[in-house]
């Protein structure tokens, strides 16, 4: 199955998690480390054109990633006006660090495939989804 | 059975909405027009305590809300350092302008019980649970 973000296609180096509608991936230009996206295999737009099975799937993902990596922003834009830029429903899980201040690297550039299989690979490991 | 928000008693006059396992509530200092929150009934402090019972209930809530207002950034700080001021899990919901230039009033004041009664009732006829 073509893994879609979006009219994106997704790499499978990018992902570090599949569930059965839902999958996690690392982020192409993250603001903080550990800037990591999670979203439903369907494409679909808003928050609320999500199914129950697709939403409790993907927020036991997002709860199990914030469970492994602690203190996180946890945010979802719904629609252009809440700055979604790409139409297809993420959650972004931002980690903070323990003085609570974010340096946010704002012109991030796109990263390399090795440097995203890197920090895809780390997480598989890490994080506990059972 | 008291509603709790952390510490805090919620009053009936507060909360718009009430599931088995959770509620959504108007806030008492608000960001913007319609700033609302959604929390389980039951206290615990991060969104990984949450029970998947929990969880997919919270967000079909949110879910409802959002097809409702439109546009809305959807944010929980989860953690401390995530700017959590309540140690009891909860999601906020922040309407978006068509502009998407949110007014934010860092200033806000305590609303009154009135006030808040007010758009709580309006909320109850307005939003479409169903």
């Amino acid at each position: 199955m073509a893994v879609k973000f979006g009219k994106w296609d997704i790499h499978e180096y990018e992902i570090f998690w599949k569930g059965v509608l839902s999958y996690a991936m690392v982020n192409t230009k993250p603001i903080v480390k550990n800037h990591l996206l999670v979203c439903p295999f369907r494409v679909v737009q808003s928050f609320c054109d999500l199914n129950k099975d697709e939403l409790s799937e993907l927020t036991f993902a997002v709860s199990r990633i914030t469970r492994s990596l602690g203190p996180c922003s946890v945010a979802i834009q719904d629609g252009r006006e809440a700055g979604q830029t790409v139409p297809h429903v993420h959650f972004h899980i931002i980690p903070r660090p323990e003085t609570g201040i974010v340096e946010v690297d704002s012109n991030a550039k796109q990263r390399t495939a090795e440097e995203m299989s890197e920090e895809s690979s780390h997480l598989k490991s890490f994080i506990n989804f059972s």
